[in-house]
């Protein structure tokens, strides 16, 4: 990461780190007063959300707040981890759904059920605990400290974001069984999947709690829908090129899954018979190899599609930038946001 | 059920069922704007949600409002779906957690999405359609045209709710595995995951939208705890001793899925040598035939635990039905929670 967006980030991850820990505590208390066996199960989940994460979703939400008004820092923090437990319990279910062991460089929620109780409460429980992290993700923003209109609107924005990602979800794992994808279904995933709650739904989320207008939010969501998109396919990169230390999970998981990405996609689209056996040999294959992770590599090169990406992402971002260089938020979050889309867009392999 | 309150349901059962009707029909709408996939994984949540199902827990919540005061009913029954959609998210997740394949008669969520996709998409989409409700039963709260201050306390009981009843959620899968289970732990299950969301939860919801004091809210709680506590006792004994007919579920599967109901638990200390046997052969034994269902009828009957429940269900039932008496609502409110109080104290077998 570069030292500007680094330096900014770790300005704010370990106070968001501290609010979370002391919400959690709070649940575990609450929890505790039931019994022993239910604090334990929470506790999982407070060590699962606080394990790993860059907490960009809540920056974000401070950003979106302070894009329109200055000051509160301590309140909107406050309100903010609620997207960063949103978030746990978007990973939790993903888990499960996509069969993924792993999660940040430690095991899964649902992993780490099943070590202590067997008999498959992994799942069982993890399906709950899910949902719990969703009550908590909600129960912090209706306790957050601002006027109830504000708080009424930022509701709303909340239950959008839920539904949206949950609509991206059906999409997304029915996506591995179509074999007509089009391109526009893709994007349609990254919309609801990604750009809804890790750019567009922090954002306005903060910006609606300084009392936005709709004019302002407007702003927001055409800044954060290209950057979320940017956001997303960055990551699909990463996922297939970095090492497994720089993205806490086995690399490819996406290609093991069957994912289609839009890498994948392209690469598929304009492959050869060689190529495309190849691919449809590793293609949702869940032992396969880091050979063949390689092999889907190189096609994925050769076919044109990394390119392709690539140019997506530059365009993606460039959209962003002007966006954010025309909006009439205040200076500082401007240049963040700046900063963090430039960022996303030089990130180049 | 008797006259009076089968009339009263009756009443507002069309009503309820064609608000809800109305809302998945705009979700229909609105996902099918992403795509005919969703749409149709949508449209099974709406047939879900519709078919079968009492409507008492929407229409607690129009008498809770009533309870305090009176008149805008269409307003009221239009928020009133909420507590019935998030009841849905419950059962949907309820049956993958206790891999029940009927629900109210029909097919399980998770049973008919595996016979639309197979690939254990059944269990998978089921995850997200449960998660899919629940966004749904917070956009009809958050949306609902009271005024914001309102909305915004019926918001912070709304998760309070949800969070209760998945405590309870986690409590009653532990108890599966619990060979020390107490009393108290049964009752603190029957508190959280049924009395919550059951009686005082929707009772709650409907008095604070109708601006009611704290001091109204408690008379709600304590109306609506042994109300509800005695409704899922009285729901255990039919879930044992009526038929597959009346309950729309399989007689005895509490039994088959080794739930530690009050029945089973008090038959289970009681129980000789002999009867301890029998029980051990049947309890969780999920092919148990409807004799070995008869066999722990008898039990439950010898071992005097049928009358214990039946004590503890008058015994909550008079609790509540003082608290009714006492407290300081609108009589026709009073007159339908009395009534109904009586109707789940004297169903017995």
């Amino acid at each position: 990461m570069n030292t500007t967006i680094k330096k900014e980030l770790a300005k704010y991850q370990g106070q968001i780190n501290r609010v979370m820990k002391l919400f959690f505590d709070q649940k575990l208390q609450e929890s505790g007063r039931w019994s022993a066996d239910l604090k334990k199960v929470v506790q999982k989940t407070k060590r699962f959300s606080l394990q790993g994460g860059k907490r960009l979703r809540p920056i974000l939400f401070l950003y979106g707040y302070q894009a329109i008004k200055s000051g509160n820092v301590q309140a909107v923090l406050k309100a903010a981890v609620s997207i960063e437990i949103m978030q746990s319990y978007f990973l939790v279910h993903d888990d499960i759904i996509d069969e993924d062991d792993q999660r940040r460089g430690s095991p899964s929620l649902h992993v780490v059920y099943e070590k202590m109780y067997r008999n498959n409460f992994g799942i069982k429980l993890s399906i709950i605990a899910g949902d719990l992290l969703e009550n908590y993700a909600l129960e912090v923003l209706a306790e957050a400290d601002f006027p109830s209109v504000n708080i009424n609107k930022a509701l709303k924005h909340y239950y959008q974001i839920t539904k949206q990602v949950n609509y991206g979800q059906v999409l997304d794992l029915l996506s591995e069984r179509d074999e007509k994808i089009t391109e526009k279904e893709i994007f349609n995933i990254l919309k609801l999947k990604t750009a809804t709650y890790t750019t567009t739904g922090p954002l306005q989320l903060g910006a609606t709690l300084a009392g936005a207008t709709e004019n302002q939010l407007n702003q927001v969501a055409k800044i954060g829908q290209p950057l979320g998109i940017a956001f997303q396919l960055r990551d699909d990169v990463l996922g297939l090129f970095a090492s497994q230390k720089e993205i806490g999970k086995p690399v490819g998981s996406d290609v093991k899954e069957g994912k289609k990405t839009l890498l994948i996609y392209r690469a598929w689209q304009a492959s050869d018979q060689k190529q495309r056996k190849i691919l449809k040999k590793v293609l949702g294959n869940k032992s396969a190899s880091f050979k063949d992770i390689k092999k889907v590599r190189q096609i994925v090169k050769e076919t044109g599609s990394l390119k392709y990406v690539n140019q997506k992402i530059d365009q993606h971002i460039n959209k962003s930038l002007k966006m954010i260089a025309n909006s009439s938020f205040r200076p500082s979050p401007k240049k963040f946001l700046a900063d963090l889309a430039q960022f996303i867009g030089q990130h180049v392999l």
